[in-house]
């Protein structure tokens, strides 16, 4: 049983109450706690030692890391963040300044976000480190962005590059909130959802929602330097187009406008963000499925996200 | 370098924002995030298997002590919960029903206290089961009660019987939510703390965010019959009232109100809740530190409360 399988049965019948907007199943959990004209945005996530990131990473990485990724969900959301919650699980011995490093990578994230650190708690783990952040944001009511609103015709959309994040971006990258504070702002985005398991299996996690499918086009899918460099270099590596599918934690956003909507969103961003790429890769279809045009014509798309349980 | 000194080194720099009304240091964390009249109180806490639990503990016991550990710290703040996000780390090979069994003993007791269950996470710890739970809870900003409102001379109070918990309680407790919110409703609580790692220790972290000290009456501590009980059977075992002192994991609460009040506030608890004893078990002193009274006179209180890292 893998996690998708495992979080579909633990799911089917978790209590609810009149605050929530949406539960499980999106990027975050949407509360209205009773504020006229915001959600309020609810999201943990986790980082493994020897799982999400080597034991000989920077500790500053690791604090970046395990804070960009919830923070990647509110901007999923295109929510802001708010206060952050740190749990660290830690060896019995441990060296006081290894945690500070990671605080201090956690810590400088946060301030460029404007979000609070207001406490948490540390508890033993005795094989291996992890960090578990629980994040509070917040987002206007209608400018709240879920997986559920493409639209058969829409036009899909992703920012930056995709594949070959472990080589070092998955340490590094910076979550997109700015631009999704922006593309919400300025367009009427349908549907969004950040890229953490690979683009061929999260695509079909805002498909599955909003029930319908997608056409990809290959050769406008963006990979980047280090999956090129890596097929490269290493003869049993994946072929750049497969490593920009599937290889996952991109932290890119992708979402969907209406059609009429591509080219002067294309044009804006060119100008608010000159140093972010942003593609149509492909359309949504009203036949479910995902497929893929390349030389050799439409294909299904049979790739799977890579998944914490492979 | 235990838990407590490693907290103290990490929360001395954290960032902060407007939303933040209490940061690291209390049992919640309290936010303003517009509301008129209501705070929002935001938690974590993990339970890890062999340490927090036995690792052939029941599975609906594990999950219901997970939730019932920070709707605790709810209630030690009066306030209600809202909704929690679960993150389970779970080895690469796990029994699905095992852990539907913990969701089990989550959920059950999350619909008692109409709390949400909005979702988490499931990530790889391949040597143990964790399970870090997030939650969101409500209080009226007027009833929202801290651990630094002690004053001197206030009767100091706590709920239930102590010591022992590991025979069993620490597995079953319930939060003491309904009691917290019906002491705020009635009467003026001028501090208060859940106890989880003992009361000797956590006493401490009342006063010391007061900046007072407590004299305690020895034979007025409520030892529980699991602790006088171990005492019996063991030769081994603490005397009942250390145990009472330090065993931990009771998850009772502890308060403070003016003197005026501890009469008035015992007659009507007897009437509101005849099965869960009260006790005033000492007092707020100017002088700090935490002195104890018994037949041998005025002492200082030495024993220390369990910490994780001990």
């Amino acid at each position: 049983m893998n996690e998708f399988e495992l979080i579909a049965r633990l799911t089917r019948a978790l209590p609810g109450n009149d605050s929530v907007v949406v539960g499980a199943g999106d990027d975050c959990a949407v509360l209205d706690l009773g504020l006229v004209d915001r959600f309020v945005l609810f999201k943990t996530d986790a980082v493994v030692e020897g799982v999400h990131y080597a034991k000989d990473a920077a500790p500053g990485s690791i604090g970046h890391k395990a804070l960009a990724r919830c923070l990647s969900d509110i901007a999923a959301m295109a929510g802001q963040p708010t206060a952050a919650l740190v749990t660290l699980g830690l060896p019995r011995e441990f060296d006081p300044s290894y945690v500070e490093a990671i605080y201090a990578g956690m810590t400088e994230l946060a301030r460029r976000y404007d979000t609070a650190i207001t406490g948490g708690e540390t508890t033993t783990s005795p094989e291996r480190l992890f960090i578990s952040i629980a994040l509070l944001g917040m987002v206007a009511k209608d400018k709240c962005v879920l997986r559920r609103g493409a639209q058969p015709g829409d036009a899909l959309f992703v920012t930056g590059e995709l594949g070959g994040a472990l080589a070092g971006k998955h340490l590094e990258f910076e979550p997109r909130l700015k631009e999704a504070h922006w593309l919400a702002a300025q367009f009427a985005i349908h549907s969004m959802i950040d890229l953490s398991d690979g683009l061929a299996g999260d695509v079909r996690h805002l498909l599955h929602a909003s029930q319908v499918g997608a056409e990809l086009f290959a050769p406008a899918i963006p990979v980047s330097r280090a999956a090129r460099l890596e097929a490269r270099t290493a003869s049993s590596a994946k072929p750049p187009l497969v490593a920009a599918l599937t290889d996952g934690e991109d932290f890119e956003l992708l979402f969907t406008v209406a059609s009429r909507d591509a080219v002067p969103l294309l044009d804006a961003w060119k100008v608010r963000f000159p140093d972010l790429s942003l593609t149509c890769i492909g359309k949504i279809t009203s036949t479910s499925g995902v497929t893929i045009r390349g030389p050799e014509g439409l294909k299904p798309l049979t790739e799977h996200g890579y998944t914490h349980f492979a």
